[in-house]
């Protein structure tokens, strides 16, 4: 079927069809679901964490008529409102009229990508990031520049200096929990990152899907709430901690670039569906609220140390990591730097599925030798299971062998 | 706000948010939703007229934990094989596999014109067109030509001559119901369409939203289901005939361009909220479906009727219509052809709303003289009241006064 479009009679498609990019991580996650298949590749939130669905007399009616009928594109007011006071926990004062509603938080991404994005815009990104942002951005064009992860963040002077030579349109940065490295930024990296991104007033898209999943207590203020000047998008999710079926995120903007995305949000899917963004704003408000987040994050944390346990034992001599203090994934740093993705194949035929690293770096930055695992799917034996033959798997395939 | 990018220091936006058109339409619906309007503006379903929302123990479990978690980007293949059963009543054959579940239709548009569209490309429709597809191919750059409708649909001949001309990449069809004209292509006219795009190989984007609203017997053959050898894009809605809420809605394409659909599906929001995907699956195969369309199309036959009754004592003297067979819109040719626009300021002033109809218009092919009135919102004495309103400044603005 892919090849249809090299047929002579084949319709002309659009110039962004040429970057769609290779289906490898829809076939990694495909296979992953596959009966009897040990999956770390996917970043699912586990049932066992998920808040169960309430519905109390106190809710609003989510099912009433009035949400079956078409509504705004900005979202529903009381989601809007509600977000704001949730924002305002995390340390970000804005309006409810400077949030958005969004089908999922991917499609902040998408909305990102048309609001900076011609083809050959730079745009600058963390080197490794989150997948699905590079596919993105990519498709519309964007050559898309790799910061390298340092231990506290990314480097200030190192972003100054990207900044002038490249001229970026806007940067994309995942500083809490980050995805795939689980990297956290320290304070004073997030002070000096805004403060760089102030100087220049280079607009800055924060994306935080994880925020929530700390398992160690760090610093998550968003930099977007210590700009003073620079344009910023604000990224938020539920996905990783309510329902992700039904795909509602949202976004926060500064006044420059929130109109604009109202209206790209309009053109894409006129509005997100109402009875989902009805029940997360009744979550927002319920009193179990705070008790999900610790039943959530108390379960996670114990995946995530049965992980490290696990880990020590079969990866201990062939690999080095640093212990997330949060999110979904291990990132692990092979001694040995070999290309993981030619083992990914023999992995699969052994009933395991991972990330290769490769796939989170922006083409002109990839790097071998890491490869992404996750620790919220498998289940305790399948994981000691799992890890045990994908180690066997790396020693067999050492350069030297 | 929206002057912020004139502002020295305002961040380099992409080429294509220089195209993003007036929100002359937003301001209007929310206008029309302000206390006491009388709107004629919007295609807003009657909420008398949508199905109560069912929940049998036969309907698989829309809240089981399942379907809170992540799904796949092509749908749920319950909705998926219902889908293709669906349209195989349609008169139209396809595999489950050739299905997409979409967040509402709309984003079928938003899919097609990342699919085609590049700055300057070609593309036909009709003139007039809905609204929001024209938005969101010009959006990508699209220089769109309008194709004039005749009684039995569009022109063959003159659609072979635009294709010469233009050289066009695709086309976009509203056939059944034409929004806002309420026009239905002629069977003939079908067929005689689907031999030019295959003589051409034109791909075809048929957008069928209305079909269901059917309240005099025609012919609905999709284009689609007549083509040979053309590429296509069938785009169906569940949100003229159910709940627009929960914004649900499918396409089915030609195997040369599905598998570019579904990577632009995944890129754009991973994929459809599921709760509502099991809703539509359930109502699709629910021993109620058919007495709900019969009570739908009923009760909509009502209102239209209700409409041309209203029209004939305020607008008789005024304006030509022809009386739709189906769809939500009359569409009024005034016997003074003036711009509707200012006078849409008046209306508002006396809480009146309606849809000037040189909004439908490609820039290049603006008419003047029409107006689009929605019949399925307001109720039998409103609309008496508000066609009066509207008939008299008419009167008031006629050319020689």
């Amino acid at each position: 079927m892919y090849l249809a479009s090299q047929t002579p009679n084949a319709p002309q498609l659009s110039e962004r069809i040429s970057r769609l990019t290779s289906s490898l991580v829809r076939e990694i996650l495909a296979a992953a679901q596959a009966p009897g298949m040990i999956s770390f590749a996917g970043g699912l939130p586990s049932a066992d964490a998920m808040p169960v669905l309430r519905d109390t007399a106190t809710s609003h009616d989510w099912l009433s008529p009035v949400f079956q009928q078409y509504g705004q594109s900005e979202g529903e007011p009381l989601l809007r409102a509600r977000l704001a006071d949730w924002l305002a926990e995390c340390g970000m004062q804005v309006s409810p009229q400077q949030t958005l509603v969004l089908s999922g938080s991917q499609q902040g991404i998408d909305l990102a990508a048309k609001l900076f994005v011609d083809p050959g815009t730079p745009m600058l990104c963390e080197a490794p990031t989150y997948l699905a942002a590079l596919q993105a951005f990519q498709l519309f064009g964007a050559n898309c520049i790799g910061l390298p992860l340092t231990d506290e963040g990314i480097d200030p002077a190192q972003l100054a200096h990207m900044i002038e030579t490249h001229k970026p349109r806007a940067i994309y940065l995942i500083p809490t929990f980050q995805n795939p490295s689980g990297h956290c930024y320290s304070a004073a990296n997030r002070q000096a990152v805004a403060e760089v991104l102030d100087h220049y007033g280079l607009p800055l898209i924060e994306d935080e899907p994880y925020r929530e999943l700390m398992y160690d207590e760090v610093d998550r203020t968003p930099i977007c709430s210590l700009l003073k000047r620079a344009p910023w998008i604000y990224l938020g999710s539920f996905s990783k901690t309510l329902w992700p079926g039904w795909r509602v995120g949202f976004l926060a903007a500064s006044p420059d670039l929130f109109p604009h995305l109202l209206r790209l949000k309009q053109a894409g899917d006129l509005h997100t569906n109402r009875p989902g963004q009805i029940r997360i704003a009744n979550w927002l408000a319920c009193k179990e609220r705070n008790n999900d987040l610790l039943h959530l994050r108390e379960t996670y944390r114990k995946k995530r140390d049965a992980m490290n346990d696990a880990l020590t034992k079969t990866f201990g001599e062939i690999a080095d990591w640093e212990t997330p203090a949060g999110g979904l994934f291990f990132w692990l740093k092979l001694r040995n730097a070999i290309d993981t993705r030619p083992l990914l194949k023999i992995a699969l035929e052994n009933n395991v599925a991972f990330m290769p690293g490769e796939a989170f770096y922006p083409a002109s930055a990839i790097q071998h030798g890491n490869m992404r695992l996750n620790f919220s799917h498998a289940n305790a034996d399948d994981m000691k299971k799992g890890l045990a033959i994908l180690a066997k798997i790396i020693e067999h395939n050492k350069p030297d062998n």
